[in-house]
């Protein structure tokens, strides 16, 4: 099976699309630009939406539910927010169908249309905070901290799995908080939060920054992101935080009585992460076999083959290979025992190694006579002999070490890849090769289109943790403060 | 706080919109017939969906995701299903919004308009279907059991929070076998699952049955159903499980090679609850003071209210009132310490009684010196003073009890108002009173009908566990084999 994806030195793009299609993770619909997450693919989902789910209530955030549907003028009351999003969007404009008078199925019914049509959600901002105008009286009713898991559409002309597609599941963070320190407080607390995530359980190390104000959310006053870079040298957002002022509380007249009694506009942030994700996850890790899953997104972190000729030797091998997925899970360690007869265990390698699972045990007669089992690891494709009964605690430990390994080895590659850059001859060179760009910029909106129209780079952010550094643009030359990072984009 | 709620006896309809909304459960949004599902709500419809996942999970299946939208030409290819489903429901037209020429807000642009229209999905077995089609060629391709959970849009004219809305939270279903046994084997064990988790877990008593022809699902050969009974003798369907035969695949066309090596079509079923669970979970229980939550399902299962005059008392207090959060939080039951300092006590009181939160706690300095504590129990609004240190395990019994006795008390109601009839003067009189009426019918849709019209009342289901009974048709008086259960219903 794994045989019929393209090598990414070949075509990386092409690779990527095999790797979703026959790792059974998704493929594309009968609906243009909408997918189908199939089980595989959905039960990672479901493992990333567990962890964040229990990071947000950890930190005091709620669930809550809020319309499909937004009405279209509510899209008009936020002057940027409006060129944002409200343009390629679904437009729901009839409620009925009626059947054709030709009898050759249905037609939409002309006399059932609405008076004020409809935008499927593409974000929520609007329809949240014109039900927060009910919810908000005093500081008293402050903090709001909700979230919601939806789906949202936005009518994107060119689309890939994951990557971009015209429907996606995600989550968006919808805050209302009495002061603008807090609100700050609250955008960064989340981006820390997806920055954790992506690290310790995806296994992508990112950078966290604030977007140019070109790149900012549509209605932000400040768009704070986490960035990873993916093994063809491109970046990819892979979530945002955003500080959104008193825009939303203006746009939606949401004030509220202060302690010291007075009204004022409350303040907002809004943060999402999406299905996204799984591209990043299946982009950054996987090699030319298959899918590289970290243990800690693994839907299967082990999985058990038998070896066997006869009926009677799967007997004694069956009855060994239920005890060790017994005590695996009792350790808390997912695992599938495949004795399907209707496929070889060469077949099988080749399938589990395509699908991503961290490990995997072969067990055959002769394993049992020398009390010994085969372990392979996914991550390096490296296999070992281990004693049979030492070998619940050995999957324990190497699950941590792939884990491990899997962040650092993508880690090592991010400071291969990140170069530092003084003039725009060493730009251009750069940007050819792919990676992150740390380079001087003079702050201008003009001169980061500039560099976007003459290599395709963009600012992919200006990094938190880096300090003051005196420079000179490194396209106008003119004086700088700090370095950003550049980069060739998803 | 609880005063604001209408009386059962006074409005019952009012007094479950006035709960709804003053429990913070829900409330309507701007969107006409959609609404919103405010935080404490989500909590009960995420232990419902913990809990059904789970022994969905526990059977075999495994959750996926499919498209939002659907091309209107699929409702057409399955004759009853597009007219039980394509009609009332949000049609998207268009793709695109631009700015309006007279500078206020936004426009449909009408350049862009989809080719074919775009269903937000009623239910989704046709998408499924269609995507069935790729991944099924032989018997070893079978069975698929997938769920999915998601938003489905039905354009209702009349719509209650929860009971009936536009837009819905749902799952769904979606099964294909390769034999009719199989199919109908299925279609019988989601039921089960389903009635198991309205007894267990909702407190609910169900009648299991099947649907007359008349109240089948669009598109289904046969629909089994669980009936509930609400307190003003209305009856409540509150899940559906259907055996759709090879309808669908004969539909998209979806055909198997069998192990004698044959084509024939796949045989299907889908099943399904939703958020209208919400709704019989809240009528079902629920008195004049407010909601009455089974403990199992309950977000907050036990509250403590610190009763205190300074805030030198607060502190013995708060110790204690911590200590007994903790021990309960070892047994796994969740608990809320509610010292905020800016509601009385008996404030505090009537809020957790309009919750429905199962268990609450009061502590004072007296009870701390007399070792004892105030435990009041939301179902019966007993309470009864307890030693301090025996308090955890008798919560931890308490709550057992609790959920037996909401379910008992919803037993004892149903038996009361279930009754055999045998003759139109008897059925005319006990339709008025409300309640299950178990009665004879000829098995006719013409009777079924008539009876609707004269009465409202319909055919909830045909019991599957009631046997055989000679009988006259309480309306026509033609021949019967056995009663069937009529009641108005939501």
């Amino acid at each position: 099976m794994a045989k019929e994806i393209v090598s990414r030195s070949e075509n990386y793009s092409q690779w990527y699309n095999d790797l979703v299609v026959k790792a059974d993770l998704a493929e594309n619909s009968a609906v243009r630009g909408c997918m189908v997450i199939k089980p595989y693919g959905y039960a990672i989902w479901e493992k990333i939406q567990a962890q964040l789910d229990k990071m947000f209530k950890d930190t005091g955030h709620v669930n809550a539910y809020f319309p499909l549907f937004i009405p279209k003028s509510f899209f008009s009351k936020e002057a940027s927010h409006v060129e944002g999003f409200a343009k390629e969007c679904a437009v729901v404009t009839h409620y009925r169908l009626k059947n054709s008078p030709d009898g050759k199925g249905v037609i939409v019914d002309e006399t059932a249309k609405l008076e004020e049509e409809l935008i499927v959600r593409p974000t929520s901002e609007t329809i949240i905070w014109n039900t927060y105008k009910g919810w908000i009286q005093s500081y008293r009713d402050l903090p709001i901290l909700i979230n919601q898991w939806a789906n949202v559409v936005r009518w994107e002309m060119r689309t890939r799995l994951f990557l971009r597609t015209a429907e996606f599941l995600w989550q968006e963070g919808h805050t209302a908080h009495a002061t603008s320190e807090e609100a700050i407080e609250e955008t960064k607390k989340m981006l820390d939060i997806y920055a954790e995530f992506a690290e310790n359980y995806m296994g992508i190390p990112v950078l966290k920054g604030r977007k140019s104000p070109n790149e900012r959310f549509a209605g932000a006053i400040d768009t704070y992101c986490i960035e990873a870079l993916m093994q063809d040298g491109k970046a990819l957002q892979a979530g945002t935080s955003h500080f959104l002022g008193q825009n939303f509380a203006k746009a939606f007249d949401v004030k509220f009585l202060n302690q010291e009694g007075k009204l004022d506009f409350v303040w907002a942030t809004s943060w999402g992460v999406s299905t996204r994700l799984m591209g990043a996850l299946i982009m950054a890790h996987s090699d030319d076999n298959g899918l590289v899953l970290p243990p800690k997104l693994a839907p299967i972190q082990v999985v058990i083959i038998p070896i066997y000729k006869g009926k009677e030797q799967l007997g004694d091998v069956a009855v060994k290979a239920e005890e060790i997925k017994k005590e695996l899970l009792k350790r808390g360690i997912s695992v599938k025992y495949d004795d399907r007869d209707t496929h070889k265990p060469g077949f099988k390698f080749a399938e589990y190694e395509l699908k991503g699972v961290p490990v995997r045990l072969a067990l055959g007669q002769r394993d049992i006579e020398n009390n010994t089992i085969e372990v392979a690891r996914r991550d390096t494709l490296e296999k070992v002999t281990v004693p049979i009964n030492d070998v619940v605690n050995y999957i324990a430990t190497l699950l941590d070490e792939i884990q491990e390994n899997i962040y650092k080895k993508a880690f090592d590659f991010r400071q291969k890849n990140t170069i530092e850059v003084n003039t725009w001859d060493q730009f251009l060179e750069a940007i050819e090769k792919g990676g992150f760009i740390a380079a001087h910029w003079d702050g201008t909106t003009e001169t980061e289109e500039k560099i976007k129209e003459l290599t395709k780079a963009t600012i992919r952010c200006i990094p938190l943790d880096s300090g003051f550094e005196k420079g000179n643009c490194v396209y106008s030359g003119k004086s700088s403060d700090q370095r950003v990072i550049f980069a060739r984009a998803y």
